[in-house]
């Protein structure tokens, strides 16, 4: 079979590889029908993920059909067609327990793609089977699936739930690249009653209207800080999110929240960023972090199949396996393809 | 009548002042019958906190008799003995509406000895009595009952509460002045599994014994992240409390927190601190800060009269006001004295 | 001036009585510009409340303008639009100070219309009316308004909140009277995946569609159980909002439930039920009870302003002053004028 | 090899069965060591609970040494000390997603000497042992340990968390049976005030004040509301646990319980109460019910281990395997006996 083979900084290839084969009781391997291409696997590329080894198959985000299981699989059959989330989970460590599936310490966590082979290939292998993926109703179109594999589950618990959004809060989102846009798409289950869009690009703006974000502010040439204080009588932002991952845009938040309020980080960092102690000691904020767990999969794909996610806007751009590659172009230069989520399908 | 009286920074004078009257219908005068200094004292008269102007009476933590009452105070009488709290609350505003007295919109929050006279005096006149004061029972010391102005709710709600403290966790204490002792005394109501106290005077490591700590970390000496690891099968602290107010002592506890854990930070802090977020973004931490709200004072007494709360070991050094110049030499020299709270009565 | 007098079960007169006077410094006089009919006002006239006295002015519901203040009051002035909720709260004890003004202990909780004269009068005396009163921007029509005295924050409070809708969920709400209505629109703030609606009128189970109901049961002729559980798989709906007040429909919610779920009791009851605990022991169900606090009333404010509350369809007649005896008419023979609420205004 | 074998309604023996086997992948068959009497299975042999089948081993808490382990069993190995959990749990369904393994929707539960054999028996077969099974540390006795196979987490999740017992609280346990018991000593986790324990036989009201009870109530000679009352200046309780299992001391707990406060039911029932919501729909009470799901059972470890837990006085009477029947004899007829807890080992 082929598989996008990550061949160290700079260089990947869709090219031919071994088929995957189970490897451990609790492994199911799929036929995959339809993935896609994350930031992340932008950042592998360049060079800023260590542990990714050369000769790795990329890719942590796949609708697929079961072809196999291991002896230990029970709640899957050959022909499920299924969700493969990003994160793995053991089932048993003191995390999984707790549903906190991204820090798994049984050797789950955040593995495919990364410590292991990924899903950006005509078949995969996918561990822990039973507890990392979801079976798929049929009214859920494989394209609305796999966007619940990664970023509409990151942005709905690393940043929505962690930063508590209710009723009536002004919340807001710095950064609309697509995990900024899930995370308004997905604060509006919430009701706030203002989401701000922070983003230097005028077009992830116009975006961001489509997903609901009711203010936006062109950074750079508009100023953040005026924008919120205008709509909170000066007090500041119940909920901010970073979905960015620079220490700019992460200090930005800092200075954008009210007292009482909270930060979710959602960004990937690679740098620290100061934090204003002197400013936020006596301000009584709460700042999160966190990777993904993946334990709201199944809630949102009940609320996909009862109508409550409109995901229309997100994907850009479709290309078939033979065209790996181009999908890759497209989405790395998002800034003139205006690329947010591209698809690749059998 | 006399008070302590700043005169802009490194000076201070016990000296003759005006009696205090009621400037508005929610205030109460108080006779002071025992009063403390508080670290915050020390950095007004460092120069650290340029809020509070030269001729300014100090002080946020009393106990004392109403000896007067405003038309519009209904809950006290001339007579009543009450503990003065270190925050005022207006009642009114959407902060003090959820008990976040600290953050108070309406003119309140810590005022005393910063915005306004404060108690280090005779008399003092404390706005919002209603909200302001709290009457003590009969069995409870002005000695105890004076440790209940900031000390104790500031541990307890802004380390305690916001680190969320369960039953069997492993919990880190930064710094083992007053407000990190009295974290220790108040950690132990939620009966974590272990207490480590980090402190570089070997006095206050022997404080903390006494107040519950299990294991103490001589710092500089001893290696605080191998202590935690070696308790947590190398997983690092439930709850880390930052209990004094430095950028390094910060960034310590981010070290010693496990993925999911809380830092909840006390200290007052003058400078920066570094977050690092390439670190942190995965590690699903949540950091607060806070001022306290004096919102967890009623259920403190009420734990004080039920015997919960051995406060024995807190107060070190006992003057009469005559003395209040040498109090603050005792309390200010620390390290030499042993010092950990001074109180002043009549 | 002219107000609404109870004259003991049966008997109601819109009738002179005297202005009323500031007795207490907390207190403000308002002009009654716009006011509401309560179920509870016509179980008050059925003599079901007996600690209502014959001679009491009923009404716990109103929009007015500020003509008079006590010296105690500081956020009011002369002029002032203020909503009058039905809950007023002294702030000060231990309830207020924890948001949980229906419980006051200090004279307040539900006492307009009950235990001291209410505002369906040309002017009414509102106590403690710095907590008990809130200030009305321009863009919220006195309609709106009004509604948010007590049926928005009754059903958002006592069922949304209590029940802890979430996104995704299953609701049920029994009873679709104003406070069941009042109910579906709020719990659509939490979007919830499913909301049924259960009735024996037709008539109001159409309402419920209006309001946000996407299933309706019609009691007596079709089964709230099969309904609930073709949604859920067999499970049963996360939370169950009681808004009836009756035994047998209490005990309907509680097997609607699914294991975990969660039961909101808005109604008010005047007589036992039974729980069938041999059924519920083992089934981690959770039954709450509780008035409302009207702590949510700023927040549903700026829901109103912000757009998010359509409260459109609630009002079904409007009456002038002169027509106050009308209004309790049409508002007690709902079954046949279709009365959802009615107001009275200037 | 023997076991505890149930032949209907008041008969049981302790006779010579066939070994178990592993039936399923996820299966272990440990050899069991010690093993203790639940009230439940006295409920059984009364014929209360018809789903047992006769024929059926008996037995749900029980510490043993892990013989044979299933291919799909990944944390265990011959050799290894474990808890045998009251509880199964199948580690996919949306119940043990969360913890919930009470719930369990995947075939787990409590179905340990009740829908399969049980542990009352020289070896038994634990389904999905993974993750209902707990490695012992060497510093847990069997003694110590088997009381964490149920009455521990039981009291601990169902009464004091459910109840949701805070720092200062008073609370009231109404039963001192082991469960009641258990109760009061994990309750004493999160230091309240007061603790007032309520039963009719005064030496388990004795065996309360060992545990951490303050006040004790005789049921039928003292007033329990009198009691609580004086306790709390009239208000009531903050949490009020049933652990009797009856319609009239559940009753009591409703009149027990102060307006805000919370009822934990851990009894198990088996007629319906009467639940007067003509008194407390307007008192913002919060009733739980639920099944242990044993998710609390590795935090207890760890405070058994950190020498938190102090069940030396549950353990009243020890047995042989040889006389498994008089150790029944024993447990059942305690109001003679003093039985509080008996245990049976190899």
């Amino acid at each position: 079979m082929r598989g996008l083979v990550y061949g160290g900084p700079g260089n990947r290839s869709w090219t031919e590889i071994a088929d995957p084969v189970i490897t451990d009781p609790r492994d199911a391997v799929i036929r995959v029908d339809t993935v896609t291409v994350c930031g992340t696997d932008l950042h592998i590329l360049g060079g800023d993920v260590p542990a990714v080894a050369s000769g790795r198959v990329l890719g942590h985000e796949a609708v697929g059909t079961v072809v196999e299981t291991g002896s230990g699989v029970s709640s899957l059959a050959e022909g499920d067609r299924v969700l493969a989330s990003c994160i793995s989970a053991c089932g048993i460590c003191r995390y999984c327990r707790q549903g906190a599936y991204g820090q798994c310490l049984g050797g789950g966590g955040w593995i495919l793609g990364h410590l292991i082979d990924g899903v950006q290939s005509e078949y995969a292998r996918i561990p822990y089977a039973d507890l990392s993926t979801y079976k798929l109703p049929e009214q859920v179109s494989d394209e609305s699936a796999v966007l619940l594999a990664d970023i509409l589950p990151t942005s709905y618990e690393v940043g929505v739930l962690n930063g508590q959004v209710q009723p009536g809060d002004t919340v807001v989102v710095v950064g609309a690249g697509p995990i900024g846009l899930a995370a308004v798409l997905t604060a509006r289950l919430y009701s706030p009653a203002h989401i701000v869009v922070i983003d230097k690009a005028e077009a992830r703006l116009q975006a961001a209207k489509l997903f609901g974000a009711d203010t936006t502010v062109l950074a750079g040439t508009q100023d953040p800080l005026a924008a919120v204080q205008a709509l909170t009588k000066g007090l500041g932002a119940d909920v901010v999110m970073e979905a960015v991952g620079f220490p700019e845009t992460f200090e930005l938040c800092t200075t954008l929240v009210r007292p009482g309020g909270r930060i979710a980080n959602i960004g990937v960092h690679g740098k620290p960023a100061t934090l204003h102690l002197e400013d936020l000691w006596i301000r009584n904020v709460t700042i999160t972090t966190g990777l993904v767990d993946t334990s709201s999969t199944p809630r949102l794909l009940d609320m996909l199949v009862a109508g409550q996610l409109d995901l229309d806007h997100m994907i850009t751009h479709r290309f078939g396996f033979d065209d790996f590659m181009q999908a890759y172009d497209v989405f790395a230069d998002a800034a003139r393809s205006g690329a947010l989520k591209v698809v690749v399908s059998r």
